[in-house]
């Protein structure tokens, strides 16, 4: 009896040549990370319950993988924060702040399965960590390397959204709605999906008044460019702390934003921004490619003041963002936004068409000597089973080698893209020099 | 109330300078498995617990992690061959054979802890799977792959130690032991660590006659240089299938070997390697540090007849290898086999000395647009505060910029491994001219 091989629903699985163009990406993401000196971190995907759980609650707690090993009760990562405050709290002393660390890793999140959501999934995160303090211009830095990392893995027309919770918050102090703010930013960020009659609507349920509702429309639908915008909240004159700090604060951030080379065509300013957590307290980022924003944010993130109170007394602010690979890659390749010429890992491959394959072993052994990655073909099939090989296999440069070829100490190149052969010398420079070319 | 920040036992969570060399160690994997043409793969690290474990059973599965979710058993890969096993079974139709995959990801088994056991791990495998039937002479490639490997991540005295379990299991059954011959494997493979003594004892007790016990001890002490031991073995004279089709393998294996570049310094037959599992059919790898023999095995593996007979009637034989990169990791760094220079991810920090950070950032930007991975300090700190940071974080170069240096259009690159400073203008070129001399 033959057990059916399959894959649990919601657990992303790729044949090589997709496998590839996701490889690509979560490379691009990386070296663009690196590009900016944030450094590696590697937490378990198991910890403690106790430690992922101490904050966590309602939604996110039902999802969690989580289960009893002897007397340990263990559950499995759901992001990348929760493991990263424990970190930075634990090795508070053997590390150097600003901590700006990147972490690319799978997390687990036991949602209903459905077409497009995923139960393990990569996350691609980085974050600047403050010692008691952290310099808002840190909160400036983050959307250039955005900009950097959307253009890296090919996309031109993207807007990275920003905001201020403080303005936010100001703003719902000084209506008298503090105690309201969480539950009306949930309602705010919901404005482009469900429309400004249910948000109204919504706001009513919590019983507050038509002039507040109104100073609360009238405030999110401020139009107008990225400083004219600025102004506009200026001219609001609100004469509450909050709101004042974090229009300063926004106003910093959008010029230094400038200074770390993000040009206005890809940012802008979006009050009605909020990211759905109670977790961000001052800026907060969205980005959406402009022509397909139904994906959502593919990037997100903004500041918090405390990462780590449940470990530790020490005030550590940050400022970070995320991405969540595995959905985002799905949604590309699924609308074909991401081919690439590249479906291989070999750049050559090698058939030999006889019996002694000496010469083409040491063909192969030089060229990887000299930095190609080549292939060999090692199986006694016929000839028209080798290039069958070499042709689903997408190898761009295929070499024969036969008795002919090793008499007259000719190879021919086979470019497999066009299909174009071209003679060189059983050289392996040679054969270097002609790809590259 | 603080819930204590801390990782379970048998996890590794490393330091930022030590996840920079793991990370490292990591690359230089997966490049030298591209470097052959292996193909990236990447499965789930959670199974439905019937496909794991279709075929486990004693110890490997009291140590699965394993629990239900809903109505799904489901457990944690604990290693990359079953996930494998079932991905060609599945994807059969879709593959081109020879499938050649690499995958470096992290297994789980919880196992007892102690000092240098880990429980989550990472593995890096490649494995190539044939559709039938798999020429012997892939078994040759993969000592070419662990060659080029372990001089990739920097030791280059080491042996990479090749048997055949065919030549075992026919001397076996030529004495009329064939059925305890996993056991008499087993017995075998301890040899270099209890001494020939105790395994004669052992052997003993499985009511093994003394005139077989001999016949084991004097093949498994059969010595000489690599082809002196062939040539034992052929003149021995076994007429039994299974030990002459070993020996003609294990022949053509050592042929091949040498074509492939590996050096006699680097390489032996070993005839008392057999591998714990009875998994492996034919060619069996292992791999040791000369100086560091008591590491064990850095990269093990070998030949099997057949990779998913629980999943699928097609029969895949297959060939392959795997690294147990944690511990590997943990041992080299205990031992400080593996200090390297690079301590950081950013090639240049650099500290803005003044109010105005324009000209700081600025800089900043052309260098990562030029390829250099570049850090600015951006916390408003004293200048020693500045400092002590660049030298914690080990950037190999360091720029720092007052007004006097936007004045004079003069920078210092200071080298912080010699102390050396030098004079360059305020330009993006000469800086990296300077820092790639």
């Amino acid at each position: 009896m033959k057990v059916e091989p399959r894959t649990l629903p919601g657990f992303m699985e790729l044949l090589p040549n997709e496998q590839i163009l996701f490889e690509q990406m979560k490379q691009k993401i990386e070296k663009t990370y690196q590009k900016f000196g944030f450094l590696p971190l590697d937490t378990p995907v198991l910890e403690l319950s106790e430690i992922l759980l101490a904050k966590a609650g309602g939604e996110t707690e039902k999802q969690i993988y989580r289960f009893q090993k002897g007397d340990t009760d263990i559950s499995m990562r759901f992001d990348l924060t929760v493991p990263l405050a424990k970190y930075v709290a634990k090795n508070y002393g053997n590390l150097s702040f600003p901590f700006r660390r990147y972490q690319i890793g799978k997390v687990y999140r036991g949602e209903r399965a459905q077409k497009g959501r995923f139960r393990e999934f990569y996350q691609c995160d980085i974050d600047i960590i403050g010692d008691e303090e952290l310099d808002i211009i840190n909160d400036a830095e983050i959307p250039s390397v955005i900009y950097n990392l959307i253009k890296e893995i090919g996309f031109n027309d993207f807007t990275i959204c920003i905001n201020n919770r403080r303005i936010l918050n100001g703003l719902f102090e000084n209506i008298n709605q503090k105690e309201n703010s969480v539950e009306i930013m949930r309602i705010i960020d919901k404005l482009e999906k469900i429309g400004q009659e249910a948000v109204i609507e919504e706001l009513e349920k919590l019983q507050i008044g038509s002039k507040e509702i109104n100073q609360i429309m009238s405030f999110i639908q401020i139009d107008g460019g990225t400083d004219e915008k600025i102004k506009k909240l200026e001219e609001l004159n609100i004469q509450n702390e909050a709101f004042k700090t974090g229009v300063e604060e926004l106003k910093e951030v959008v010029k230094y934003i400038r200074i770390f080379g993000v040009p206005d065509t890809h940012f802008k300013v979006d009050l009605t921004i909020a990211r759905g957590l109670d977790y961000y307290t001052g800026t907060v980022y969205e980005t959406f490619l402009n022509d397909y924003r139904e994906i959502g944010s593919v990037c997100s993130g903004g500041r918090y003041e405390n990462l780590a109170e449940y470990y530790t007394d020490k005030k550590l602010p940050g400022v970070g963002i995320s991405i969540g690979l595995t959905r985002l890659f799905y949604k590309l390749n699924e609308m074909n936004l991401i081919e690439t010429k590249k479906r291989s890992m070999a750049d050559i491959l090698i058939i030999p068409m006889l019996e002694d394959l000496s010469k083409p072993i040491e063909l192969a052994n030089a060229l990887r000597q000299n930095g190609i990655n080549t292939e060999i073909y090692l199986n006694n099939k016929k000839a028209k089973a080798k290039f069958k090989y070499a042709d689903k296999l997408k190898i761009p440069y295929v070499i024969a080698i036969g008795e002919d070829e090793i008499s007259s100490n000719k190879l021919n190149v086979k470019n497999m893209e066009t299909g174009e052969e071209t003679a060189v010398g059983f050289d392996v420079k040679e054969i270097i020099n002609y790809i590259k070319k």
